[in-house]
């Protein structure tokens, strides 16, 4: 029989009425012909709870002193908020006459690293599942985003996990497809939000999915495609919320799954960016990661880099990093410069930038496609502050007050309101 | 190193603040020189919350018809609660600078039967823990009111049943005690509200806790009382909201631990009870039978159950039981005596009845206890409608309105407001 991984997130399995939605779904699929497994996350608002519990707990009778709590310990309380999902899926698909019922991620095993809070999942061996297949069950509800450590403890993987969980059991399962059903219908060329012309794409590749983190990453963990891509599970993002035909939602599949393309398959874009440049740095060799280091050790997440030549033995570098870190990233750097780890003359600050990227596999047989992007951008007047580009990707940073109006013109420009 | 079994219930750990108070006493008896393993339940309102979700789940599209559970499901998210307890538990602990870790049921493993919502421990394996103990473990923090069955899924143990899994460990483990922390702060010779008089008994013996029902059952789970008699483990009964001393609370122990004691330990009382007597049976071997299985099937809790001999080939059967179970008893009955299962002229109903009892061991030695009784109610005016006895109880149901001058004239004439 044809296996299918259907996955469930916390918005569609926040009460009773949509775990009965979801359960809907999963009948259909048995009807199709399909063993099948879902994976569930913690209703909408439980693993919050718990986290909040936790955080009380590890919080100390003497005020002031940051909480410390065990990472194993936060594992066992934090999922079970999915033991409860696949218990009472498993109850409605019993009810709906479908022979169903739930596995904890140590009855299965999922066996996990012992990275307590953040494990990867090491195997799935599947004999349990199978035997169980083979007697009659038709769908397994397995408790997402948990696993078990070498040293019998329970382990989670981390938030979004559970995606991770559903495209590990359709490698392990040699499924047909991993289903992952959300709160959006697919992924799309470019935030609806922006354009009315944003229009749902019928296929992305895993490269192109993973390089769109702006448009996907709130509807799919990084983690899940890249495993996905490694095992060459085909993915589908679908929405819990509406009857789905077979070609529903957006199927992320290795690129020679994907007949025709458009050359740019999407337009990504980040609105609260801030540009920080390092004018005159000395330049020798090191200098880079002196200056990377402690802004990594503050807890900076930079984007974009940007190493210019600038006079003999000066250097500028310019990074990009969220506006919210630009505080704490200015005193990395003022007191590693106070230490004499580097020097640089001035530190220059744009705290009104956006980014603004084109991505699609279909670059890197085309010529001109940057070119295309830096003249449109030209032609509406916007000046382009930093560029980085990778093999399926060119990303500019922009004023912010020119995001909506790079990305509609982008959008028109590459013609993605067009199918192939 | 001596051992020790702490058992916290709901209202003791029902939130982060009362959840650290519980571990000042766990360390407490670290400090005294412990190996502890504190049981814990699901934080007050926790388990009713999934209960509720089970029902929701279990309610079916079609309104009307009865919903269905399976009970496996059902027992995978009811004991989640527990696990939330113990993780939390175990990082306060820590905290607190104690080696403490939680376990699972199935971690431990709590070997169990498979009776499903109302599962038997079979046997508790303590090699881990103990391994985990010569390590360096301080505390085993264990969620209570669960097990492993032998097809390694989870079960439950009914309602109340952490205090079993608290007994079992100290009957497994060969504690010294298990304490079982609550929301009073022992057993007293009758209900303290019926009576100022009433006294916290220091020293109960297991066959009157047993009888003890109306006073005992809501502090300490039945099945828990008969394990820890089975076992002789020795139970405390004592209150989490105070600064307990050795002599805190009620030890519940065998009558051997009893030096010295009263007669009549407790004066028990039950107000919501109904008699029933189905008059003028016809007498014949198996009526009785024929009587209670219907009553049994229609789930009336019967309680007292008195045969007179009445005349030649008839007798009068009485029986109590809850008043709220008295239409369900009628109509189980009339049924009956339609089918022709059995006859009888007529069924005289009291619903206006209490029951009080005397307990006491002492009453196997000393003669004219249930005389004594008998006299104090005459003297008091209170008819006596029903009595029954056991070896070491005496019950009598009387009306209502004299259940409380019955009791506070029974602790009078018994001296129970006087320790031994």
């Amino acid at each position: 029989m044809p296996r299918l991984v259907m996955k469930f997130g916390g918005t569609s399995v926040a009460d009773i009425d949509r775990i009965r939605n979801a359960a809907r779904k999963v009948k259909q699929e048995v009807e199709n012909g399909y063993e099948v497994t879902v994976v569930v996350s913690a209703m909408s608002g439980e693993t919050n709870k718990l986290v909040g519990w936790v955080s009380g707990a590890a919080q100390g009778d003497t005020a002031g002193t940051p909480g410390f709590y065990d990472a194993r310990e936060y594992d066992a309380i934090v999922s079970s908020g999915e033991l409860v999902t696949s218990g009472l899926m498993a109850i409605v698909l019993q009810e709906m006459g479908i022979n169903a019922r739930s596995w904890q991620g140590w009855q299965v095993p999922v066996n996990t690293t012992s990275d307590h809070g953040a494990a990867r999942i090491e195997s799935i061996p599947t004999d349990n599942l199978d035997a169980k297949f083979t007697e009659g069950m038709q769908v397994a509800v397995v408790a997402g985003f948990q696993g078990l450590s070498a040293d019998g403890r329970v382990t989670t993987l981390g938030r979004g996990g559970s995606d991770t969980t559903a495209v590990a059991f359709a490698a392990a399962q040699n499924a047909e497809r991993c289903d992952i059903y959300t709160d959006v219908d697919g992924i799309y060329t470019t935030d609806p939000r922006i354009t009315g012309k944003a229009r749902r794409l019928k296929k992305i590749a895993f490269e192109e999915m993973l390089e769109m983190a702006s448009l996907g990453a709130k509807v799919l963990q990084t983690r899940s495609v890249e495993l996905a891509m490694r095992n060459n599970v085909r993915l589908r993002v679908l929405s819990s919320f509406e009857e789905n035909t077979d070609n529903a939602g957006t199927l992320v599949c290795s690129e020679e799954d994907i007949m025709e393309s458009n050359v740019v398959t999407g337009v990504a874009c980040s609105r609260d960016e801030a540009k920080l440049t390092l004018i005159s740095v000395a330049d020798r060799p090191g200098v880079a990661a002196a200056i990377f280091t402690p802004l990594a050790e503050a807890g900076v997440i930079v984007d974009m880099i940007v190493q210019n030549i600038s006079e003999e033995g000066r250097t500028d570098m310019t990074f990009s990093c969220p506006v919210s870190d630009v505080p704490r990233a200015e005193k990395a750097l003022m007191d590693a410069k106070a230490r004499g780890d580097f020097n640089f003359r001035e530190l220059d600050k744009d705290v009104n930038v956006a980014k603004v990227s084109i991505i699609g596999i279909g670059m890197r047989s085309h010529a001109g496609v940057a070119q295309k992007m830096f003249k449109n951008l030209a032609d509406d007047g916007v000046n382009i502050k930093v560029i980085t580009t990778s093999e399926i990707k060119v990303s500019v940073l922009v004023d912010r007050k020119y995001m909506e109006l790079t990305v509609q013109s982008l959008h028109d420009a590459f013609e993605l309101e067009r199918s192939t």
